[in-house]
């Protein structure tokens, strides 16, 4: 059944009538949230290209090798606020959430991604992913050994600007698609554990 | 051999170095234009988002559906111009000479993209994709019949919109790696075919 | 008692400590939401100005006379949004959640004000309201114009210019003395009342 | 008498005919100045508005308790001029000339806030401000430590944040309403007391 | 003799110091404002590029051929506020009132030249000017052609967009030089003449 | 001859069109790089614009004392990839080829100035003429140190701001009236002297 708001202004692809190859992968992650993410079901539309999206994200965001997958989400949400994209902030936050037990920061993060109190080290993350995000052209060496000095390696200023490269690419799809979060994402992560 | 000015500040990996389905499928690229694209040599240190890299480009590039591929390389140039990325305006710059046979286009959609004559078609086309690469929260419905209204078809909006946003990605990379164009590329399309 | 993180950077004066007038007019503000906003308590390091804030404020925003409660909320979240301010969003957005009995409304407008879905009305009002708050000395007739077009007397036009004015002060207040929210706002009108 | 030119686009309200505390309150102001500025006469079509308006200002600018009222004038000249907002340059701009005797301070800090020759305490008062009027979500602890290191204490960097904040709304409400300068302030201050 | 404030960060040459042509030229300036021009004390630093700057201006701004001198000035004040140019604006804002007999359309123009009620050409020679002020790169046909359907021939808004790349060097160069306004300047224009 | 697209929106005049001196002096520098620089035939509508034009460019870049000639076209280049103007980038970029031997050199200082790898006093250089270019009214006394402190004299500084002042008009004219590079200067320098 779909919903009565349209996914996408592109319209949708439901579960059930992807390939067998995305049905599997997506159906996977559904078992495991519970419901459908919007953005494959507006990408499904193109199959290639929604495999693709999956990949890269996949190798960019389930490794906890450098960075933690919280930090990984840090760079998402704070990007996407600074683009402004309702769904990354929303679906991206609600992760944030779940993965740090802290029902404020996702908040905090995307509304003053500049501002937001961080620990140093979430803070030359955040601040190298703003750069990267909104004026990369003038990103210097001494951009990169200000992430140094706070401790990154080379691989974790690698996977901070790749996140946030990957959804400046994501960030734009939405705007593109007027993608919508699905309903359960604004909650999620809000309520403590009973 | 490796050349004296660095591929990029986080070093490269040699063709003959790479995981062998990377070193085929890049060989042929290779073989076609006769040296190995620096992207490729760059990205190559994660195998995995490499060939997610390659799978997204080769999905939206590699077709003549819809948009022409001319018109593709045409969105990658005024995109990487406006994003002011080395790396894709003069690799990309390089394609769209070939594709057009015209050796003065590229030089003049990524120094002006805003402001360059070009025919209605390709005007809106590029009108489109420079919202999306440089203000996409604020892309509209309107944004969207304008480009219908010069005949494009919702297949071709989302190519245009979807490339944008590959190359937001892809500009975002090469300005993290201090990414070099091959010095072969600053020079092909500029002269007539003997 | 004090709670651990920080309600400013100037510190606040908790309400057993404010002048008279403000411990009441305050604590039935307090009585009603079940806690003392933090907004109250920083600014009270300074009663004269508070009292002023207070007066500006309940004449703007404590009316249904031409724009509905939940659009001067509308107003506030979506200019609050743009200026990223966190405090503002987090507890106008609770507001305004309360108030149109939508859990979605707040995060989707505060995101992205420029392009959430709203009727023609209230694009109106946001559309107005963001020049005010962004690009005020750019303002003309002719935004005037736009905003009766879609129904607006000039008595709400003057609603929605106020209030964005008011909150231009609010916003920049508390980025000055780094406003925390108070915990209680961020799940506030998130859940079906039972 | 009303004069030619309109002093607002919303019209305005005659001393005389504004409710009676009001009257009073106004009536003192022109009778020092000799004309009843437009900002009230515009303003009074919100007799609340108008009161809480006077209380803020008044809070904030008739003091000589850390800032001198020469200082404060400096950073609504400053915030104005990077506003773009003439009534509040002009009439503001009068009042500086006034209190600090020197008939070119308000012409050089409106046109170019950021690059005037001052002070090293009115430079670092200057900064904070231009801060705080047009980018307060970055404002940091490192501005603040900055100011203090100009000498500024914490007291006297709360007025130059909430003097700024106060004219953010006040620039605004400028320019919805079209105000337009009283003639008297444009040669006030230019001319050595006789 | 030499006034206390320097003319420039680079220092100046005194009319008696100047090469034999400069000295003529500008003494016939100075004579008929009573004295030297502080931007020909600064420049006069380098007699080739004075004697350049001297000539571009003259063939520019003493003409009522199309545009009129009082229009000529008010494309500079205009720009050089929407720039910033303290000198420029001090300095042609006299000139401008002087040609108008109004005092206060300096301060409005320079101001806020985006908003300022002009007529129907004046705000046509006003818009076309602040784009090729301050984003040049996307001006298009379309803007030409609003100029022309306001009355403008070619010949106008060739002057219109030749004074304002006029005034960016000269503004730039104001800046390079830290130029201060004579102090003459400030109050000419104002008073009414006797 | 004339080739079949414009020269510039508002036309052009051929060299034996123009008076006599500027057929002269135009006629010369056409022998030497083989063809009339478009720039000459559409500024020659008005022979006196031009010819001050010619007398301040030549003032400024035929020296070689202290900035060297190549320098001097690197603030051209430079500062026109900042300002998106398609005749400068083109025109200048291929002499800056020619005076450097460096066929790489002109695409990636237009396409990104901000990043490009540069020597210490190169960079020093552009940095100050970005500024200067794009931000002058923030200019400071400690910009110029940054400058001095890379080894740059009074003299030189002099130059790099009065060059980029110079473009910052040639930039604006050749956007006002749609220039057309030459045919020719794409390829100059480009390939190897046989």
């Amino acid at each position: 059944m779909t919903e009565a708001a349209p996914v996408s202004r592109f319209g949708h692809v439901d579960l059930d009538d992807m390939p067998e190859d995305l049905r599997a992968r997506i159906g996977a992650v559904a078992e495991k949230s519970g419901f459908v993410p919007n953005v494959f079901r507006a990408l499904a539309r193109r199959p290639a290209e929604l495999r693709a999206f999956l990949d890269y994200h996949d190798a960019l965001m389930n490794s906890d090798d450098g960075l933690s997958r919280a930090e990984r989400e840090l760079v998402v949400v704070a990007t996407s606020g600074a683009n402004h994209c309702t769904y990354c902030v929303v679906a991206h936050g609600a992760i944030l959430r779940v993965r740090t037990k802290d029902p404020e920061i996702a908040d905090r993060v995307a509304t003053n991604p500049w501002g937001v109190e961080l620990s140093e080290r979430e803070r030359a993350i955040v601040d190298l992913a703003l750069i990267v995000a909104t004026d990369s052209a003038a990103l210097t060496e001494a951009d990169l050994d200000a992430a140094r000095d706070a401790g990154l390696t080379d691989e974790e200023i690698w996977d901070v600007g790749a996140i946030t490269a990957l959804f400046a690419m994501s960030n734009r799809l939405a705007h593109l698609t007027a993608l919508r979060p699905n309903p359960e994402f604004f909650l999620m992560g809000r309520l403590p554990r009973g």
